[in-house]
């Protein structure tokens, strides 16, 4: 039984980011040197998320505004009293959920055609970290 | 340490449908010897999804209508200039998730009285896969 | 390998509650010996849910109101028509995911510092399950 753990961190430009890290998840797998197994990715923040879908740039814009119309930005989220002003950060990542688990499958991510890893930040410019933990043999 | 991985197809007759997949994902369970561990069961596609829940029929339509309403149907996604209409079937996918972990003990898959495992298509009518995989011992 | 599967019950005093439990996963963890590997948690209904966020009441209620506004308690759900009258309490479910597997190393939840791993009642007043399954060694 094998397993690795590697932890990435981000610092994004933007408030709201979506970043591709497919390939750096590739890697630890393939650096790990297991060959039968399951990868999990997981936001280790609540207010970041971690999903599967498309590289698409139009849809990537989609998928954020439809967050922003479902769990919007406001005043008024209670959490706020705390001084914090990220509650819908954090909704949004209740949406997205925080966490993948990817199968790996002779030694490669086994995905489908489209399927991408993608670091969803939504509460961004300072630094944050993601979970990579590889297990099988 | 025993692994198992077996790919199901489907092709839906309506462009979205809800199918109940616990049979087919607790034979490949019991095939695999496996009798205590976690199997992983993750479409490969970036519009459909794995949920756990209820086999209830009217349920069904109602998460259906649920889906529509929050991630519908519309020509203005950002995603259509690629030539695709199908922005809503990622975002509903996205809300529903793509995969579900389901225990093992005793070489049954340990499920509460009323969960059932469902394949959900959010753009069908084409073949589409979903990978299961076994893994524990 | 080490594996180690305990039930977690529930009877919760309001009709949706949410129920900080990182403390008891923590415990079935160090109890299993396992230090390297994953914990699944995993809610037994289909109607509750399992997810890791903040554990400030201000947001706990920012996200049972934003749950009952975007999945609302209605009357009008085909799935009452088998004489339930919860249909409101699975979509919250969907939603929110029913379950999530969080990393060990070093024999520790591997979280991040604000994350705690919460039960989500969405159907209370009565006697549920949830599943914690430890694999790893």
């Amino acid at each position: 039984m094998k397993f690795a753990t590697e932890y990435l961190w981000f610092n994004t430009k933007n408030h709201r980011e979506y970043v591709n890290i497919t390939d750096t998840v590739e890697g630890i797998v393939q650096k790990s040197g297991v060959k039968e197994g399951m990868v999990l990715v997981s936001a280790m923040h609540i207010t970041a998320g971690v999903y599967v879908n498309d590289a698409e740039s139009g849809l990537i814009q989609d998928i954020d505004e439809w967050l922003e119309k479902i769990a919007p930005f406001q005043r008024e989220y209670r959490h706020h009293r705390t001084g914090e002003s990220n509650g819908d950060s954090h909704l949004k990542s209740l949406l997205v959920h925080h966490e993948v688990i990817v199968p790996i499958t002779d030694g490669r991510l086994d995905l489908g055609p489209w399927q991408q890893v993608y670091y969803a930040e939504f509460d961004g410019q300072r630094k944050k970290r993601v979970i990579v933990k590889v297990m099988g043999e």
